[in-house]
């Protein structure tokens, strides 16, 4: 089992990861940077190491500094969160090196996994549908693979994650503009240029299913849709899948646990999918090898500790759950409250917390490491807080995501929380099952 | 429907009532004592109203001052939450007077229930088991009912409630002193010194049943358990009572539901049954019409609002909750954080909030009204909050719970963190099912 973890990572998922290990009776060590050292998660943590000054390349991406850290505070585990390290093959392996387990699938996954091409062949090997598209490693190659797929179509990084490195391209006289953008922006975020052609679909639905694994034995937890997104960000996430047949949801299901189960899947995963909005055909993504912001939705419905079976499964032990224990109750709805401008195109806005009274009732969870008198630094992402309501009914968990967001009173920065309220208002999502051209359609 | 609800009451179940009356789109105007005009639920009403001084014989039980805010504020109904003026058939009057609708039952249940005498002569006609005892106006026919129950025996007061005007006899030679205060208590409490007399079960069990009324059918959603208590006050609840057979839960259920039938029961009501440990035999204490302090732990587990059930019905609505549509989920633990202290055989220690973190995560419910700077009047009962967990067995309910104490953070006053984390370590708790002796047995 493990004893002592280090926490390479911050803000509310530290603090989420933080309260089910101390849940465990695991001892937790956070690594902070000089910015977050009198952070809410540096307060619930066991023990804190100063990783370094507040950019991120010089302290939460800084391998070196982190493994020294977890090193000196003779951790046994190390869990890196979503986002920074989490998915890099490259710290798993320095983890490795010193003899430290990493909370998440072996290096040869993270590898497979994070290389998005190579997870495409992986997934076709494992019969899963994907959509027409490919490598295009010159600009000629561009050209040819665009022919195969028409327009509209996505250039995507092939190192990719978050949108980055990303382009729609609707006319082949914008190819050559785009793919200069794409490459510059997967150079500038991933180090690697490289980039795929992938067919666009029109009126598209990302969704996508949880799984765990054992690295024997594979399980989902259901589907998850996050559809409504911005510059190819999540806004909102819900779980189940609304406004879809059972049938269709349970082809992804099936399709996801195959994968998984082709790879011998280890930890907890999320295998993303884009379903044809107008006919449910679907076709894989890729395979995101961490927790991510919105499993709480998943732990709504099916009442499971998504860290919790993380953390087991790092420590050797096989699954306990089998997939009839897993029964889904009433639906989830997630939204993400950052500290962003609505006045100035949802900028990124750092500052001082005045005042931080957030909803509280039956069927809210709030996930949040912000108190008042705290302070948003400017060197990382946005995110306040997770609002996630849970009800019976997806007609009774937007009612109260509703009212939740009616009651959050943040004071001191601006929030997305207006963004939320116009969302939760608009008849189309009422409705359910919208498409990812959601927003631009948004009353303003 | 309601158009301006007036709250009639303080502290979390204040906050409680005004959100998901924002959530039904109701205005809420909030009568608060002076010391109470800075709160959180001050924060969140629409409109609050002051209705005297601190101490509440001049402000919550002030009638006269209350109906006068209502009436001011335009409002069409008033919710008494908890305590205070709750259950008081005088005030009920007063409010129908003035044509304002009282969320809760109607004036024939109030004084019905609030007698619980003739509380237990309707039990009686709708064929419920009862203790034997009973009235008993004069010592003489204390003493021959005395006789009649024998020993250990409870005195009770006839228009009590939370454990007021109540001692427990256990020898003869002790009758007439247990008389003189149980009458005295009751007196200063309740301005009525009758009491009566009641067997007491040695291993007896807490259990209750939350029903749901509309006057014409009334339907239960499961039980409660609040077996573990200090001087007759719940510290711990949990739903569905544990370690009991399924029939036994089942007949306490029928039991409920037979006497809100019988009876036209309207609103949010709870039954409370004694249940002798050794068998599982139950016996009817009395009917609780109002919301309870414990209601949390029932929406846990069947996803109800039940402050919007009571909305809903004191709008004139028939229930649209049927039984069958009633389906309770995994188990919930509810646990009172008082500002009280340990060291002062847990006396209230009311004082200002330094800092206040609570716990959040997968499972975890928070039910509070104050925050970093607040203050803990002294005037009223010493809750911070209720702290809730939800998890799929009891066995993870437990865990979790443990884990939720163990990162509550409030400095500025004692809290009673410490004796619930003692509680949840128990190997009685653990197992569950525990008696209303159970406190006394707990390792210091």
């Amino acid at each position: 089992m493990i004893r002592r973890l280090f926490i390479a990572n911050r803000g509310e998922i530290a603090l989420r990861v933080i309260r089910t290990a101390k849940a465990m009776g695991i001892t937790t060590v956070l690594g902070v940077s000089s910015a977050d050292a009198a952070s809410l998660p540096a307060l619930m943590a066991n023990e804190t190491v100063l990783l370094g000054p507040g950019p991120s390349s010089q302290s939460y991406l800084a391998i070196e500094q982190v493994v020294a850290a977890m090193v000196g505070a003779n951790c046994d585990a190390v869990h890196p969160g979503y986002g920074f390290l989490s998915e890099n093959a490259t710290f798993a392996k320095a983890v490795a090196e010193v003899g430290i387990r990493f909370v998440g699938p072996d290096i040869r996954t993270l590898e497979g996994m994070g290389d998005k091409l190579a997870a495409r062949a992986l997934a076709v090997e494992a019969g899963l549908p994907v959509l027409p598209g490919g490598e295009a490693a010159t600009r000629e190659a561009v050209h040819v693979r665009a022919g195969q797929t028409g327009y509209p179509l996505l250039l995507k990084a092939v190192s990719g994650g978050g949108g980055k490195g990303m382009r729609r391209v609707d006319r082949a006289e914008d190819l050559d503009a785009a793919l200069d953008m794409a490459q510059a922006e997967a150079q500038a975020a991933f180090g690697n240029s490289a980039v795929y052609v992938e067919r666009f679909v029109a009126k598209g639905r990302h969704v996508e299913v949880q799984l765990l694994g054992d690295g024997t034995r594979a399980i989902h937890l259901g589907t998850r849709d996050c559809s409504i997104q911005r510059r190819f960000q999540k806004l909102v996430e819900e779980a189940p899948a609304p406004a879809m047949p059972a049938e269709a949801r349970a082809g992804i299901e099936d399709a996801a646990v195959r994968l998984a189960q082709h790879i011998g899947y280890c930890g907890a995963g999320t295998a993303e999918f884009l379903v044809d909005a107008t006919d449910f055909s679907f076709y894989f993504l890729e395979l995101n090898a961490r927790i991510q912001v919105e499993h709480p939705v998943t732990e709504a419905i099916t009442g499971v500790d998504l860290v919790e079976q993380q953390l087991l499964v790092a420590s050797g032990k096989p699954l306990t759950l089998t997939q009839a224990m897993v029964r889904p109750f009433g639906h989830a709805i997630e939204v993400r409250i950052n500290a962003e401008d609505p006045e100035a195109d949802f900028r990124p806005a750092p500052g001082r917390i005045a005042r931080a009274a957030w909803p509280a009732g039956p069927g809210i969870r709030v996930d949040t490491h912000i108190a008042a008198g705290g302070e948003v630094p400017p060197f990382y992402d946005s995110l306040l807080g997770k609002l996630i309501v849970h009800a019976p009914t997806r007609e009774e968990a937007v009612a109260r995501l509703k009212a939740a967001l009616a009651s959050i009173r943040i004071e001191g920065v601006p929030t997305t929380a207006g963004l939320h309220a116009r969302i939760a208002a608009d008849p189309r999502f009422a409705i359910g099952g919208v498409d990812t051209g959601f927003l631009t359609g948004l009353a303003q």
